[in-house]
């Protein structure tokens, strides 16, 4: 119980244009595989919003050395790394149908009172705790990224309905998206997401108007996503690999 | 083997605002099902392109009397009611974890080869035209919209990678998104999409600059997606049902 794994095929129809699980729908899995593995050990989000709390995710990474192509059968594995007062860490490995390394994920979650905003003492849940694995995860932790000045293109951006998830934020994975959408088709096709780092600072609701600026410095992509007041809402970073 | 199933539960993670299944996912799960059906079958995607051809999406709808919540166990259930030289008409039941129907899709699939992108007639895969089942789909078949004028509500939109499928144009969930998010987040709360229409007219590319026009005329939401050249890519419908 302290590992949970996930197995997928991928069909045509959910890939990208290079014919590959798109970066974005792989977060998405993982945080799908997070929920899961959390609500099956009895501290998902229901237990959680009993308490008036909930699962904040504050950075994630992902490095990758392939990612699944059309027709591949990979699988998500996840374990709790540790537990402290303000964080849990959530890390993952995905393997191809061989059991061959295809990657791996690391996580790092908060809890909050839905009320005050304020982050709660995670060590109160003695069996999330109890739950870490001496497992290990060979990447480095996610990139604490705090972009010192903006980056020089800025594409404004609107909050849409279909961005917005249950809590009434913009949901993580078209986070993702917006930092991907930096890349042109012709980067894409030329390399792949190879490490993915992103830090949420603020969340952005319906209607808000974003700057979302970046710069592509060699194979270095870094985004970050501000509000209208100026304040950074994210920051991510994709460092490209030649295909 | 004429009629698949497949079974979800929804996630947290997978709710929009409302807490419900998003009409742009259940889409994606539409044509997941019928993509599956179809590869079980042995016409497929791959099967047709082994001999230069793929099914493209004509025209969509849904009705839905309710949309599945949170924690909820519902059935999607697709059959071929029938083909002909130009179309083969695939139907959906939405049902509960009761059998209870929660709604119903229609789909209208066209074959084409992939590089005169003409049409092939498709009574040549006799498997597939013996495969219709008389079962009942009791909507409306999807109507054909051809807006006669542009709607008055104009937003500029550029095609990105994010929104580029396997076939490398805009894929079909995103559509739905981008007609979606012609909704505030208020008319989303009031109002869940009691039906929706969609018909593809061109495909639409990375990069191509769209302009996304709708008018809501009281509970009823007409959106056209046209390209620079002042040609309608799609043209959609959502006729809104109080909450």
């Amino acid at each position: 119980m302290k590992l949970l794994s996930e197995t997928k095929t991928l069909t045509a129809a959910a890939c990208n244009a290079q014919m590959e699980l798109p970066l974005q729908s792989l977060v998405r899995e993982i945080i799908d595989a997070a929920t899961d593995h959390a609500n099956a050990l009895g501290f998902g989000y229901d237990r959680l919003l009993a308490n008036g709390n909930a699962w904040v995710l504050s950075r994630l990474c992902v490095e990758m050395q392939r990612f699944p192509a059309v027709g591949d059968t990979y699988t998500l594995t996840t374990w709790i790394e540790a537990t402290n007062r303000h964080f849990s860490t959530r890390n993952f490995e995905i393997t191809d149908s061989n059991g061959t390394t295809l990657g791996h994920s690391r996580t790092v979650w908060a809890g909050i009172d839905i009320k005050t905003r304020r982050s709660v003492d995670l060590t109160g849940l003695q069996s999330l705790v109890d739950m870490s694995l001496d497992r290990q995860c060979p990447v480095a932790p996610p990139a604490r990224l705090r972009f010192a000045s903006r980056n020089p293109i800025v594409t404004p951006y609107t909050v849409q309905v279909s961005d917005i998830d249950s809590n009434r934020h913009l949901t993580t994975a078209r986070y993702v998206e917006l930092a991907v959408n930096c890349l042109s088709l012709d980067d894409y096709d030329r390399c792949f997401p190879g490490r993915f780092d992103i830090s949420f600072m603020k969340e952005c609701r319906f209607g808000e108007a974003l700057d979302i600026s970046h710069s592509l410095d060699g194979s270095t992509l870094d985004v970050a996503i501000a509000n209208s007041a100026g304040e950074t809402c994210c920051d991510a970073r994709i460092i490209l690999t030649e295909r």
